[in-house]
């Protein structure tokens, strides 16, 4: 598999272990590093693998079930690191209803062992009315 | 210079490129590329050199007086691309007085030339009240 094939493939990966709720999952993804880092969106700066984890076992504890998929993919990488931009499209169920909102995300990858796992994650959500719609934004 | 000082001092640049409002300041630090990518705090992503310009021309336009300064810098580099996380510390000058506030940053760099040059930018607030300061957070 190409290398950008693969850092997609990454990143659908992790959204997947989001909507799974499986802290399995999350961890297969990560790369369990003191370095790896992490911004949910409306959160501060969390630093480490250890309170990462954490943090998705409180996120994973709500259940809370959610659809989240990314749209609008884009891929840089050189070498061994990879940037992956993203919009985080999120649905969230509620007991009779659910709301739908947007995120912008930036993810980084480094490649271990021939595989890619993430070692940033950074979330933040889109305003519903976004300053200037006409000319800045991705659409 | 080694390569993780001559990315901080590239970070250190754009922060002094925002505190000049200088747009020639801000053009020198940024590559001018269609793939480089900017999120203001509580921003929509803005795609391309071009249209990021335009957001920092309207922004220093505003003429509002601020000083900004990354603490808790922390580099991590792969060949010619380099990813920064940094806190923005954030000090806006009203007629009669001033608001600080803070965010986080994730800021991607790649060398052209010898230089480093910024390709994304991708801030958000930090909460006031942060949703778990005991764990979470950098401190």
């Amino acid at each position: 598999m190409q290398s950008e094939e693969a850092i997609k493939s990454a990143n659908t990966g992790f959204y997947r272990a989001i909507e799974s709720g499986v802290m399995d999952h999350m961890e297969e993804v990560w790369c369990h590093t003191e370095n790896a880092r992490c911004v949910h969106p409306g959160w501060d700066l969390i630093v480490g693998w250890s309170r990462i984890r954490e943090a998705w076992e409180r996120i994973f504890a709500s259940e809370q079930k959610m659809r989240i998929s990314p749209t609008d993919v884009y891929v840089y990488y050189s070498g061994d690191f990879a940037w992956v931009s993203c919009i985080e499209n999120i649905t969230v169920f509620q007991e009779t209803n659910f709301d739908t909102v947007q995120a912008v995300a930036t993810n980084l990858f480094v490649q271990r062992d021939g595989k890619w796992l993430m070692l940033h994650h950074h979330a933040s959500p889109i305003p519903t009315m976004a300053l200037d719609t006409e000319s800045d934004t991705i659409q």
